[in-house]
């Protein structure tokens, strides 16, 4: 690819594309005729595979089968036969994750958990500016607790020095959700261990787009988000990771009786599954599992690294040509400049952001805004070309030499922004 | 119907059924031939409205919207708006009652909610028996906040004299899900609110099988099953009811982005929204809540009176049948005989339970086993027929008297049971 410096030429991107290994994966989904979407970071696009599995499911597995498809389907091993997909895309080993719940509730579990690992320390350590649900979730189990917790935010220039020998848990999202800073999760992890603490890290901005390595960065525990870079459509379930040597010590708060070692046991104890099974809370939603699994089945056989590698080189062109082409805009890039700490977005700021990626979304070309003043535009790897990144950006110079997005309609702040 | 001393022939189960006002609700289900389904209260059958509601929420609103859906398809408001849905069949108000996560998890949030309405009591009451997952959550709560809960179990005869003056939350099960006896709701919440206390009750095994009214009863709190009575598919969502009076002083404990009164501000503090969408947590899972929908729908205009009358009718022939006509078998109720105290499902002790339900659901008579001895027949009012009934009985006779189920491969214990 190009460098920023000299931003390519549609020529370049035509060529990018043809030479583009993961091209063929396009076809792979369904996407709408006249839309670049810039968006797959906050819910990925359908792929072609899941209506039918979804119509299997609903009409033979629920409709004809009815109750024993939990046998016969093997509904009850979904959840850990898809975190046995998901882990060789993060670096883990397939009995080291499984799917349940959302992202807030498998954090609230984790950090719990984590305390409950460092039962002599009740220092919690994140970012501010963090996933907003993050901070909430951590908020809200530290009012739980009282006492046995205090909630320190640092930011992020601060963080590594802020790991102390009184921290329990630090947790922290991987690649940031405006910016797309990536944290280095070894050198973090390496400095909570050093400290005696463990470390939460949250994927949601990361599955399915950067290269991970779990257990090659020493990880304890993560989550991550199924609807994001995963496909598995929206509010699709979450996933868990629990390094091997925690599986016997960590205790979910949220002991529900699909973690029970022997749920239809109907005994009145709660005796926890000794395995990631314990993660597991309530009955399974088959139907968001189900979407989920073929999502994250557009992954197999594919080389994270160059998945990354390409959603590296979008952002890169992405950047040079807005910097090249849209110069006198008051666009501010928000994200940093050099690909490697960045993960697969790019966020640009603007005064009047929202209401152009409100005019970008007229146009076909969908990002979306994060409050005050952030535009962010993902650059999914599975489906997007280069040649989308020229179009987008040609739409955007338009957008905004045109002024059209000062067009009071475009102001109308609607209910989700 | 006829009593239990007399048995109805199938000429009165005929008749019964032609008299049946709800029996043309029937055809709005999909059920496959040769199988008489007595598990709806476990997982409910398939509404035919569902696949085509589904297709519609993958096919256009994520295929062809895609995130602007949220705002579009008003995913954002499906929660909410499926509650309204829920809260006439349960004797609550439409701004009462919210969808989200399980009910392992919506249990959690409530009794740690109800926790902190009463911060100088510590004594969280229940039964021994109830169902295993209700157990299992307030065990760990208990282990979770240590000192600040005592875990008090009694029997059901105990239970109402143990309501003293340090019980902080009383939370039962308002059906049983083996027995179907039924708690008198309105005589427990009674008694708890005159010791001070606050009631949470587990409506699984009621919501749209039995007439409720929440309101009427001063019930508190409450949490029911989506996937039950109400057919939203396997693992549905669950719903939550917060009595309005509790909405402003409730806080959950799993306080992610969706319960926050903004959440689209991205701020760093929690700020609960005041009302029931605080009990809201992560990102709602749409393909979940579209089925649920489906399935909730289901009961517009019907009259939960005549619901509960029919699961009531359809029970007591089961039981007069049963023991008429499979006298010698070795069969004990194991339910409660008179039909008010009783849910909507039938339950028999059986030494031999395990190989006669897998004899039972070989023939097509679907019901279900429930460790040790409990053989579970459900009696879903929607789409049940009166001579279903004679069909099942005739079969329950048949594989007892020929001793089929004493062949090995209906020993063989599945993974789930």
């Amino acid at each position: 690819m190009t460098t920023a410096a000299a931003p390519p030429t549609r020529a370049d991107l035509v060529a990018a594309d043809a030479a583009d290994s993961l091209a063929q994966i396009r076809g792979a989904f369904a996407l709408p005729d006249g839309v670049i979407y810039l968006d797959g970071n906050s819910l990925g696009a359908l792929p072609r595979a899941t209506a039918g599995r979804v119509a299997d499911l609903i009409d033979r597995q629920w409709g004809q089968d009815l109750i024993r498809s939990w046998n016969t389907n093997d509904w009850i091993g979904a959840p850990a036969r898809i975190g046995a997909k998901i882990a060789p895309l993060i670096g883990a080993m397939p009995h080291e994750v499984i799917v349940a719940d959302s992202t807030s509730v498998n954090l609230f579990k984790l950090v719990a958990g984590a305390l409950g690992l460092r039962p002599d320390r009740r220092v919690v350590l994140t970012e501010p500016g963090n996933f907003p649900t993050d901070l909430y979730i951590l908020q809200g189990l530290a009012r739980l607790l009282g006492e046995r917790v205090e909630l320190r935010v640092r930011p992020r220039a601060e963080l590594a020095s802020a790991i102390g020998e009184d921290v329990a848990v630090v947790v922290l999202t991987h690649v940031h959700y405006k910016s797309a800073e990536r944290w280095d999760m070894r050198d973090i992890t390496t400095r909570a261990h050093a400290a005696g603490a463990v470390t939460v890290w949250d994927l949601s901005h990361s599955a399915g787009a950067v290269e991970l390595d779990l257990n090659g960065a020493g990880v304890d525990l993560a989550l991550g988000c199924g609807y994001k870079y995963f496909n598995g459509g929206p509010g699709a379930p979450s996933f868990v990771f629990v390094a091997e040597r925690w599986q016997s010590a960590l205790v979910s708060p949220l002991s529900g009786w699909m973690g029970h070692a022997a749920p239809f046991d109907f005994g009145d104890d709660y005796r926890p599954a000794g395995d990631i099974r314990a993660q597991l809370c309530g009955t399974p939603g088959m139907l968001g599992l189900t979407a989920l699994e073929a999502g994250v089945d557009q992954f197999a056989g594919l080389n994270m690294a160059a998945v990354e590698a390409k959603g590296v080189a979008l952002g890169e062109a992405f950047i040079s040509l807005v910097e090249a082409r849209c110069s006198s805009s008051g666009l501010t890039l928000a994200s940093p400049r050099a690909p490697t700490p960045r993960g697969s977005h790019v966020s640009f700021r603007h005064p009047d952001g929202y209401a152009i990626m409100q005019a970008l979304i007229a146009r076909g070309v969908i990002g979306d805004f994060r409050a005050p003043d952030i535009l962010r535009f993902g650059f999914t790897p599975l489906y997007l070309r280069f040649t989308d990144v020229w179009d987008a950006v040609e739409i955007l110079r338009d957008v905004l030499a045109s002024g059209e997005y000062r067009q009071p309609r475009f102001a109308e702040r609607a209910a989700v922004t």
